[in-house]
């Protein structure tokens, strides 16, 4: 195999990616200049990502046929495969909290705000699929977690809290250079945004101006995206 | 100067200390096993603390009459005067966020749960401080949010679940080995449990594994604690 492959989720058009877990993979391969190719999956195309023995994007095929699932798993092969621009400085043991809280504080506070939104994206099967799957984990109508939008997005802002705090005393999440921290946080940005439509966040809170410091790694990972479809 | 003493923040009766900060600083003496004298402050009694240019505890006077306030520094300055049994194991540009969690998001919505019984613990201007001081911060009074309570327990449980996901990958909050990451928990809840009577968590909770495995740190702080009364 002579081209790299990534099982990107994708909503109605073809140029609706919004998962937070594949942003993580493709802003690391755009640090590390490693291009690809996207295979487009949608929620109910879950039968082509059978081959990795696993129902979930994202997926990736490396050069030499190497096949990866789970976001960090990924970040984790990438990073030993290609050492150069490294993204894992942390030391192994210092990671693990950051991703339990994207995971489990910032990423469950934000799908509240765009559950509602995702839905619209979606056409037929697709958007009952997510419907269904959606309303029994939130136990919520999607029709009533957007009448709750306002106290959702206190909650949000107060899951924040840490973060805003971090990132008023140093330059990036991991550090004083980009790192896997870097990618998980900003993966979860680049979902709400496309899915919104807007910032996370109002421009003087104190993440904002470490969100724009991120622009050029954002749009070096767009323009490469789109360089294969 | 031949004595370590640390200035300790005490409620009416000389047994209840419950300040999380000072808990930090306790634990870490004990890990080190190195003995101090506690100098009892009320909220009330701050002027005792001016010789440290600031109005919080905890302050420690080291054996050599070095002066050190802010429980992180602390924290540091012992780990650089006393290696040995060393605690802060985490990277330098790890442990921030952790922290930024444990000061913005755990111990705010564990306030929420003990303001109303620290009031109880507090008499005379003591109490009328507390409750002044903290009903603005809160901006609700004492009793709506003891009414609340239910709801805060809610809130407490949920932004529990990073850690609750990270203990139940590793046995300690900063990897294989207790550090700075367990005593920043434990602290926290050592607070709760002081303050509350009770166990934050329900046995079967992952968090409560992790935290009866402390219990014999936390003895022999209790026990060094004692030592100099």
């Amino acid at each position: 195999m002579s081209e790299r492959v990534l099982y990107d989720l994708v909503a109605s058009r073809p140029e609706q990616r919004f998962s937070p877990y594949c942003f993580r993979v493709k802003l690391a391969l755009a640090h590390k200049q490693l291009p690809w190719r996207s295979e487009l999956v949608r929620f109910t195309d879950k039968d082509k990502l059978g081959f990795s023995g696993q129902p979930l994007v994202p997926v990736l095929i490396d050069l030499d046929g190497t096949v990866v699932s789970d976001s960090f798993r990924i970040l984790q092969h990438l990073e030993s495969r290609y050492p150069e621009q490294p993204l894992l400085v942390e030391a192994d043991h210092s990671l693990p909290f950051l991703r339990a809280w994207v995971d489990r504080s910032l990423t469950v506070a934000a799908f509240k705000l765009l559950a509602p939104k995702i839905h619209a994206l979606l056409q037929g099967e697709d958007a009952d699929y997510f419907r269904s799957s959606r309303e029994q984990r939130l136990g919520q109508s999607l029709e009533a977690v957007a009448n709750d939008a306002p106290r959702y997005a206190k909650i949000l802002h107060t899951t924040l809290e840490p973060l805003r705090l971090l990132l008023g005393q140093q330059d990036c999440v991991s550090g004083e250079q980009p790192g896997a921290g870097d990618v998980l946080v900003l993966a979860t940005l680049l979902w709400f945004e496309g899915v919104s439509g807007a910032a996370m966040l109002p421009a003087d809170d104190p993440i904002s101006a470490w969100r724009s410091r991120q622009q050029p790694w954002v749009e070096q990972m767009l323009q490469m995206s789109e360089q294969f479809q």
